[in-house]
């Protein structure tokens, strides 16, 4: 590693999060400004238009959660939607369950799936030599807009935070749609921003998914590289009774091959809401 | 507000938390350089020796997590020991029990207490006021030598990260002196750091506490201005049964009062040890 030693920061909010390496990649691709940084500490790190995406030492902390609680739920689980996830994380983690057999990863930008594969090929791994899993370049609102009634059985939204190509991701109308392309015991699973630095957003998704859906729950637990380290994710389903039961018979297999998660915190993140947010979902829906 | 903004970060291990602000105090007190800072969305912020310590604004996922699992679970806690916590926060959540009828405030720096009261005086709040605290300019480890057996229901360990002065707070003699003048039932609260950034010592704090005590247990949460975002409270005790019970009749009232933390949240982050954590515990156990 050379000595071109830099600081890199994703703002939020005056404040900073930065983390200190050797720019490797920065470009700007038809969507957004990719940078890639080698650290030390955290080994090779995707920033998109100034937020951290993902870092190879702290990724599991986000994709295990956005993946498992959904996964270990279903009973059969033969064909999964990912739209975004570009790094290849969300897609390894799915891949991890024999029960899956196929994965349509819906990319916008296939610069972030070129550059994860060259320069971040641990968070994918095998995933991408994986037959089970197809790459779309393509606009997942569109996608999901084109896809047949009653299709898949979990649909995973690994998308970025909003912006001007990823707003429709947190709209009724893509859930909706979501929905009509769910099978009827299938599950929804979304990356929920953080409650502190984005609460706005947060609260919407909670909101929103509440409303379209007869299930939905939060979960709420860490993410180092992002904005306050507090995350979350939220499940949605029409399932009335098995909804986040974990009823995967080989769940202890994927708990031997998780870094963050297991079913003991899963049941703790969901209990996990603070106060506040509580208090506020509450009000806003009486 | 002035225009004089400027951004001030903690570092750890090459990572950065900054937080934008006017530098209203900079000064070397005999132990730690003193920095406090008026921010726009985080209040006024306290930074010692480098380390964000405490934020009007986010503090209360520290104070909360620290305070309320002990101080529920115990039937009387009449006289409290806090070693630190020259801010006032733990105070303040300590005070809201009627049952507390004395609190020993141990905290080495004069400094960080007087600079807390004028520049910080929401996190202390009536605290300052209250005839159960008594304030004691004094070192925590000798206060805790020249204890009593046997004389204190809580003992609550408000200490800064470990540095040369706050190194023997985190020792099995110190831990052990604890034990020696805590009542047969009661109970020692202690930040644990960081499972993430501060690993190491994390463990070490984990491990001897189970060494030394019939029980103890570890809380992982959120505090969003520390290195990773992710924090850890480690509780131990001598009794069998009722440790981490919460027994407090008026607990509604306290989760009430309460920004983050409620009964459901506590007994969410009793289950939130990260798996790579659990195994590190084990293999070191065994």
């Amino acid at each position: 590693m050379s000595e071109n030693q830099t600081w890199l920061d994703e703002i939020s909010n005056n404040s900073r999060y930065g983390l200190k390496g050797e720019i490797i990649v920065k470009k700007r691709s038809n969507y957004q400004e990719i940078i890639i940084l080698e650290t030390r500490d955290y080994g090779m790190v995707l920033m998109l238009d100034g937020c951290w995406m993902t870092t190879d030492q702290g990724e599991k902390y986000y994709h295990e959660c956005l993946v498992h609680p959904a996964l270990s739920s279903l009973k059969s689980s033969t064909r999964i939607l990912i739209i975004g996830g570009g790094d290849g994380g969300t897609a390894r983690e799915c891949l991890k369950y024999r029960k899956v057999k196929s994965i349509d990863l819906v990319e916008i930008d296939e610069e972030v799936i070129n550059l994860s594969k060259k320069y971040l090929p641990k968070i994918g791994g095998t995933a991408w030599l994986d037959k089970r899993l197809k790459i779309n370049i393509n606009d997942g609102f569109q996608w999901v807009k084109k896809s047949p009634d009653n299709y898949y059985d979990a649909i995973i939204i690994d998308s970025s935070d909003p912006s001007d190509f990823s707003n429709k991701l947190f709209s009724s109308e893509f859930y909706l749609e979501c929905k009509r392309i769910m099978k009827k015991n299938g599950i929804i699973a979304t990356q929920s921003q953080s409650p502190e630095s984005f609460k706005e957003i947060h609260l919407k998704i909670c909101k929103t998914l509440k409303e379209l859906f007869k299930n939905s729950s939060t979960m709420y637990s860490f993410v180092p590289f992002y904005p306050s380290g507090i995350w979350s994710w939220t499940f949605a389903s029409e399932i009335e009774n098995d909804f986040l039961k974990m009823n995967y018979e080989e769940i202890n297999v994927i708990e031997e091959s998780c870094e963050i998660w297991n079913s003991s915190f899963q049941e703790g993140a969901f209990k996990m809401m603070p106060n506040k947010i509580m208090r506020e979902l509450l009000i806003n829906n009486k």
